[in-house]
């Protein structure tokens, strides 16, 4: 598959098998993560990859509420990750500052999405989740201070037969030419 | 090229040969971060692609001063690509302050990554950039009021023979599995 039809093969899957996923699978979504760009290569990553049931559930109960349910799929998922970020090193703290923006906070997004594009390229869906409550998920995983759940990624085989319309803005809505 | 391969090819080139790059190539690449995921599909980007020698000039010295300088590469790509961002919604701006993560940050990395693998997929080189004047490239391009730039990537043909060996923590190091 060249990257052009990777791009549109990716989709944020919400329904999956009940099928295990394949450690080496996983494996080489972690890989491709590791990979990623990161400011002053920096790094500010880490991944759990959370398989067993009773904690799996815990932790996807902890990505909506009564309140907002958008996530609860993520009850139905065979693999969560859970993906921790912090401000890696004073220069990037200090760049962030003085910028202000959170260069860690691209960063995962360009990790996560290296996990998920490979996971494509597996024939396994994913999906990347930013909102849930970090500070339960931080105790249930007894993640230590300065690091913090930033992002989770479901992960599985899609219970859906075909891949779906991608909706989008048009090109040129999005892009101008200064030549 | 799979994934995987493509992955190891992305690299950040900071030296770029003085050679056009061909429209249909920056519309490929465009193209794959137009199709990229975001929170709630929000897709809170626009691209300035500036190839105009003059005004080029002016946003690659907004990317370096005599203090920091490690982007004066910028000078030497014949192309950059001004990335813009805001907060494209209500419910986007209510999930970021709640959850405290600039979601939309996230999402333009993920943007951002596609455009820069598929590049490397055209066979260019590629770099994002996070630090620079936002305030001058926003008043050089007539940015308007909430959008922001907030990357800037390099891109261009790239002037080294060999990929580099990528430096990163192992494996080992950054991923736990709790099954």
């Amino acid at each position: 598959m060249n990257f052009s039809e990777l791009v549109k093969t990716r989709e944020s899957v919400r329904k999956y098998l009940d099928k295990p996923v394949e450690r080496e699978k996983i494996e080489r979504c972690l890989e491709a993560a590791r990979l990623a760009p990161s400011a002053h290569n920096s790094q500010p990553w880490e991944f759990i990859v959370v398989e067993e049931p009773l904690l799996r559930e815990k932790v996807a109960k902890a990505t909506f509420t009564e309140l907002v349910r958008f996530n609860r799929f993520a009850l139905n998922a065979p693999v969560l990750v859970v993906m921790l970020s912090w401000i890696p090193s004073l220069s990037v703290l200090t760049g962030s500052a003085l910028k202000k923006r959170r260069f860690n906070l691209i960063d995962t997004g360009i990790c996560a999405e290296h996990f998920c594009l490979q996971a494509a390229e597996e024939g396994l869906g994913s999906c990347i989740l930013g909102w849930f409550d970090a500070r339960k998920i931080g105790k249930l995983l007894n993640i230590p201070f300065p690091k913090k759940p930033v992002l989770v990624i479901t992960l599985g085989y899609s219970a859906h037969s075909a891949i779906r319309e991608k909706k989008r803005r048009s090109l040129d809505d999005m892009r101008k030419y200064l030549s």
